[in-house]
């Protein structure tokens, strides 16, 4: 064995000692850690349908958004406009897209966006957090995933969800998390030419 | 070759040259049929999540739910309230659960909800219909695989999105569906104690 899986294989152990420590003071019922995973749709507007179902239950509830374009402009508006009072959302990664040759800037925003999130994973108002495509930050290390993951195992507070979205989780978030879909592409209109249509794609 | 093996290729024959044609008229834009399956969590809510976006786009939605408890009576209330002018919901799963013992109620309850699908399919008015569970349906044989997909390839009007939930997808309505996205379950809190979380789960 190398040093390099050496040492994956001791902070994997570290994370499932924190995680069984975490869930050894559950009762059966307690805030999630979600992720959604995989190159399949539905990853955010899963999540987004959680928020809907949150509301439903009068649990207040936060989005923070880590890459453009995810969402349109029109939408943030609506749900700005029409659930304002419920859920309150927040746009890191307003430069922060897949064409950005501007490294540090895109850092930046990560960082800016993770900030924003550990205030509203903190906060005792809020019961749900949607951390809309942080995955991709992770996966630059634009963010620091031993720092994410050691937040959400020990500050998060026992009864609010955080919901972690986008392709190639990590497998330390993996490990920590409660419940982890992959959603699996099996058949794509694209690879027919038909292009993104508004109400699926976006 | 065996006469079912024949039949069965003869029949995914006849589907991929109906939606060969169908696809033949189209020139980029089109309404989809949207299938969501597998074992894992999302697919009804990121059919909700979609839901959200149409709304938000303007676009008016009908939900069929096939499946009792899918969501709660709070959310079908929430979502009659609150997206009353904008969408849709009927219930035609009330007695059909996984629970009961009445096979001939459960497929009056199916086929009923089959009607008002594909009412709401037709009207030019709605542009995104949700029939939520229907491969529950489907796969019991309650609704004949045939009919729905027939329908679907020929009646549906171009621009309508149509989206079909729940497990074990038949492969009939695979073929015929432009997007097939599969939730497979990777890690699930139930296998550590933990119940249902709303927000979540419900």
């Amino acid at each position: 064995m190398d040093d390099i899986t050496a040492r994956h294989n001791e902070k994997m152990k570290r994370i499932k000692e924190a995680r069984d420590r975490m869930m050894a003071t559950k009762t059966g019922e307690k805030g999630l850690i979600v992720v959604h995973t995989g190159k399949g749709k539905g990853k955010s507007s899963s999540a987004f349908g959680m928020i809907m179902r949150c509301i439903a239950h009068g649990m207040p509830c936060a989005v923070v958004q880590f890459i453009k374009g995810n969402w349109e402009t029109g939408e943030r508006t609506f749900l700005r406009e029409r659930f304002g009072e419920e859920c309150r959302f927040f746009v890191s990664g307003e430069g922060f897209t897949w064409e950005t040759q501007d490294r540090e800037r895109d850092i930046a925003a990560a960082r800016h966006g993770w900030e924003i999130a550990k205030e509203q994973i903190r906060d005792p108002g809020i019961r749900f957090v949607l951390l809309d495509e942080i995955n991709i930050a992770l996966r630059y290390d634009y963010l620091d995933i031993d720092e994410v993951v050691d937040f959400l195992l020990t500050e998060k507070p026992q009864m609010t969800h955080v919901v972690l979205t986008g392709r190639n989780a990590k497998p330390e978030l993996i490990e920590a998390a409660d419940l982890v879909t992959e959603m699996a592409m099996v058949k794509h209109p694209f690879r027919e030419g038909v292009k993104a249509q508004a109400g699926v794609e976006f």
